[in-house]
């Protein structure tokens, strides 16, 4: 049985995003450390990636590798063109929307276009088998907690205050109990924090 | 010279309350422990009261003694009626407002009202000398935190989404930059944070 974790970076303040969808200073510790996030060789000497803290790495690693479906809304998907069929991580991604995939968009790609939240998260937990679901902070993230639908939490707490932007668990969550975090870890620039969500 | 420290207890999408200035849940950890926390002594066996884990208690003890001052909105004066005269931490309060004291209003109290933030912070520092002014979260402090008169920021992070309601840094607040947290320690159903603001 899969694990669905709404997962993202956020502000202080709540935020995965400015208003204008630019993550800004939250996304530093992405970039400020040595180990390669983004290959399968930490220290990788290609140049570019992404390049994080021994102790990010050693969170975020391994919690990458067990993911096997991305959720994500249209919004998303629209902003990184689907990160042209190439999933950051997993196998799958399902996208929530109701308008379909776009004609003739990377049509190897395992990307499944689905009109219905409940749907979605059910079509990703069959293709995810055993390995997680891993469900992008948002609106439809928000939605999906307020829902009953997400079994964990996984924040990345950046020490920076946004102001305003777009709200991690968007603009409909209900009151949800969570358990106390079962990961606290410094990185730097970033404080990973995990929780389960009460039933 | 004193500090300026921006507090408050705080729910997962950054609420300090519910939209009916109800904190619900997110002040569980006030009374789920042994410690009495609003007493000179831990074990203090007198029914009510504020009672934190061991944890809590070690932390949150020290820094209320540190206060020197408070400052705060006038919602949260209304709302408490200025806890009838009697600083819960610290020797005065400043009372952020446009609106004199009311008539009448406990004249042995060492309630100061100031019409303008910039001199509030002002009059605090004065009156804390070495001593910590705590400003409460929320509108005013978020505008203070905009405005550059926050030296510090702490957060009683608590594992609630509350949905909606009264935001920590209010809604005027700007982007800041803090350092990586020096304090972060888990309580029971909060987890305390505090942050340098960088300069």
């Amino acid at each position: 049985m899969s694990t669905v974790v709404l997962h993202g970076v956020v502000s202080l303040d709540g935020f995965v995003a400015g208003p204008d969808d630019d993550p800004g200073p939250i996304f530093d510790w992405y970039v400020n450390g040595d180990h390669r996030l983004d290959s399968q060789d930490m220290a990788d000497p290609a140049p570019g990636g992404l390049r994080v803290s021994r102790a990010s790495y050693d969170y975020v690693r391994p919690m990458w590798d067990a993911i096997g479906v991305m959720v994500i809304g249209r919004h998303l998907f629209d902003l990184t063109n689907g990160w042209e069929g190439r999933p950051p991580t997993g196998d799958h991604v399902v996208v929530v929307s109701h308008r379909p995939k776009p004609d003739g968009w990377h049509p190897e790609a395992a990307y499944h276009f689905v009109d219905d939240l409940t749907a979605a998260i059910a079509t990703a937990r069959g293709l995810a088998g055993d390995r997680v679901v891993a469900l992008a902070a948002g609106d439809v993230g928000g939605q999906a907690l307020a829902l009953g639908l997400v079994d964990e939490v996984a924040l990345d707490l950046a020490p920076v205050v946004l102001g305003e932007g777009k709200r991690f668990f968007g603009p409909n969550s209900t009151s949800v109990l969570l358990d106390d975090p079962h990961v606290v870890i410094q990185g730097d620039r970033v404080l990973h924090l995990r929780y389960r969500v009460r039933r």
